[in-house]
């Protein structure tokens, strides 16, 4: 996006800079609501309400919808009470509810007074429910039918209401407020005869989900059944509002950078990376770090206590960093996989007994075929290029030992971990990398020195 | 999905079983094809062809293209020529070239000689584009309207020509083949007036991609603009085709899953994990564990070159996990955030100014906070508690000294890295967590030694 658009948001500047206020407006007309909201969070504070109010009326709604926070906050501090209902009234419900959940107290309040009665009362209806629930993504504004309309009457219906409704390519059918069918756009103008009843083409084997549905998984049956739009039911099988798949792109988007953070050993951000001020991103990462820290105390006591056997065997030190850096890496491999595989819902707890028997013989093929390249590698580089020759063959076979026994351990650790935390409804993605890394590395170092006075007697 | 269908699957296997098939044909009428591909990947392969013949002919497609390409080319094996062209016809011009893609090439032949002319050449049209690109992921089926038509007339023509089409609810306007403006269902039901013309109430200010537009930046665009569909061009700025919101929705999520791979050290797979053999998973993974095992020999060579130092303050050894830890775990939180941002489109090379000195101030703050932290740790567990008495105030002083710097490199490794290969045009995800922690590794090893040396003379 970012270059796409350089060249406009540099005459734009220009001319707001230059007070050419009408050629402005002539270029935002022909731009997309969207691109108008990044092309505002380049320009100065003061410069924002100027801008805003060049643009046209619905223009004016899509580009606030697609705004920061801090900007949309700005805006609605600038504005007339009618400015602000004019705003509101072009606005979907859902896109207000977000509002509402994003402002402080005083700027809700202007919002609330200012909204008309109906919105005031679906806006308070989907903050009911809870965060990241159907419920609270939903909007309540979409086109229902009742089943002995025709298709004709049903086509009235749509042009008369339809203006206001987020979507009306799909249309629910309900009865008594129960949803029990749904009819689409294309099925409606492509019936053979216009007096056909919506009860004898409506769709009655129904994918909806409840209010309280994790929004994660509303967005991946939207994706699995590349559907427009999933009804929303109450606990009472009411029809109460919809989803639709644009909410499901920006939650599928959201929830894997989220994993990511995760993965990373980061609380997630709320905000973009260039938003995030550097207190933001400490404030994010240092509970991680400190956590991590100080677990790794327990390495530094394994070390400690096999102090005797590292000032006997001078070697050894030196395979530590590779030891653990090589279970770690191992771990993680398993772990990203099976995180990324449980949020996908590709597997769940039920088929922990496959993974940990795919991942075990993963393991002891990674395990071997590097158990064997590093023997040579040490042998070959480190004793005869390099000149250690502290490297006895028997120090040789202890490394490379390890290195496989620690792979395997790596492996499933990092593969039972994440179902373990999803079985305990735990995020799995905080099972990942670093935290696996902190156990491993504890582990590869006790098998080594295990190994050590075994084979070696340090 | 895997929880919700266990009672329809068992009930099936059952029937199937008992071979009640009249019975068996009741339930997969009422389900969705998504969910049907689901639980025939539940069935032992003899049975998928005669579960398939069950489904009612478009579901039949619907369920075909949902399904695993292993299951895809047993069924296309065990049909009869007539069979293929009635799933063939069902089928979208996009999915059918997916198929091709994926079969070998006497199953290809077989597709192509009964796929009806049109559809050949569309198939051949969306092979010749790159992989990953806009033109092999679109469809040749959508509508077009001319600019002189009426709303009236339009709408006659979607519904004489839109049973074929992937959807009908964007129509794009075209002179010559040329794109010059789009009309959604909405705008024609919602039109005053039967008469008013295209070419009146088009949008024309139009976003479109061109066919070798990456498949990412296609997706990422339908995400922004929360469209429908988006037009391909050709680079004669001629429309040539459409991707649809459910394609955006499927390459989000692979993309996804493909950094979260790279990140984790492993090449992407194209199967989900538990189609994947543990030799899939053995060769996706053995490469980056080798390359990783290997460029640990310079952590050893340092350890080597510094043994004098160790054998001199044996303490020293017991800290170097947790440098090593803490330094990895800082560069990977900044890599794997600025991956993630550079995929999102959120940054861009031009921010890398922006980017460093906001990953310095961070690394700043986390470093000093660890580094006290970590000072008072090793005071009053690891010497008070533990009762090392070799740990004196000054190697303490060295250690925290050495983890503050460590963090820092490490954050402006971990941030710049991404983005210079983003710069040279690798994937910046392959600069993620194992390959900073390999380099942060040696930079910790050498600055530990450098400060023992400076400041306890060893």
């Amino acid at each position: 996006m970012a270059e796409r658009f350089e060249i406009v948001e540099k005459a734009l500047l220009q001319m707001l800079a230059a007070k050419k206020y009408a050629s402005a407006r002539d270029i935002l007309t022909t731009m997309n609501p969207s691109d108008i909201a990044g092309i505002f969070e380049e320009l100065e504070e003061s410069q924002i309400p100027l801008a805003f109010r060049l643009l046209r009326k619905e223009q004016a709604a899509e580009t606030f919808v697609e705004m920061e926070p801090e900007a949309q906050e700005l805006l609605i501090r600038g504005f007339s009470d009618n400015e602000l209902k004019e705003v509101l009234q072009e606005l979907y419900v859902d896109d207000a509810a977000d509002l509402v959940e994003e402002m402080p107290a005083n700027v809700v309040k202007r919002i609330l007074k200012n909204a008309d009665p109906e919105m005031r009362s679906s806006i308070n209806q989907i903050l009911q429910y809870p965060e990241n629930s159907a419920g609270s993504i939903m909007t309540t504004e979409y086109v229902t039918l009742r089943p002995d309309m025709t298709v004709e009457e049903s086509i009235l219906r749509i042009r008369r209401q339809g203006v206001d409704k987020e979507t009306i390519y799909t249309c629910y059918v309900t009865q008594g407020r129960k949803l029990i069918g749904l009819v689409t756009v294309k099925d409606l103008l492509l019936a053979q005869d216009d007096e056909m009843l919506i009860q004898d083409i409506m769709l009655t084997n129904l994918i909806s989900v409840t209010t309280h549905t994790d929004q994660e998984e509303v967005a991946r049956m939207l994706g699995h059944y590349h559907f427009l739009a999933l009804p929303v039911v109450d606990k009472e099988d009411r029809m109460v509002g919809i989803v639709t798949f644009d909410d499901a792109i920006e939650v599928i988007q959201d929830e894997a950078t989220e994993d990511m953070e995760l993965m990373g050993g980061m609380s997630p951000s709320e905000k973009t990376y260039l938003r995030n001020t550097p207190l933001d991103l400490f404030k994010n990462r240092i509970p991680w770090l400190m956590l991590l820290m100080v677990s790794a105390t327990f390495t530094g006591l394994i070390i400690t206590a096999f102090e005797g056997a590292l000032a006997a065997q001078v070697a050894l030190t030196a395979f530590i960093p590779m030891l653990m850096g090589t279970g770690g890496n191992s771990g993680s491999q398993s772990s990203v996989t099976i995180i990324r595989a449980l949020s996908l819902d590709e597997v769940d707890f039920r088929d922990i007994g496959r993974i940990l028997w795919k991942e075990f013989c993963t393991a002891l093929m990674c395990g071997i075929a590097l158990a064997v390249v590093c023997f040579g590698k040490i042998w070959l580089v480190d004793r005869m290029l390099m000149g250690n020759y502290d490297i006895t063959l028997m120090v040789d076979a202890v490394v490379c030992l390890t290195l496989a026994v620690t792979v395997v351990c790596a492996k499933i650790v990092g593969c039972s971990l994440p179902i373990l935390a999803k079985a305990v409804h735990l995020d799995p993605a905080v099972m990942a990398s670093p935290f696996i890394s902190t156990i491993v590395d504890a582990l590869s170092l006790l098998v080594y020195f295990l190994f050590a006075q075994t084979l070696l007697g340090v």
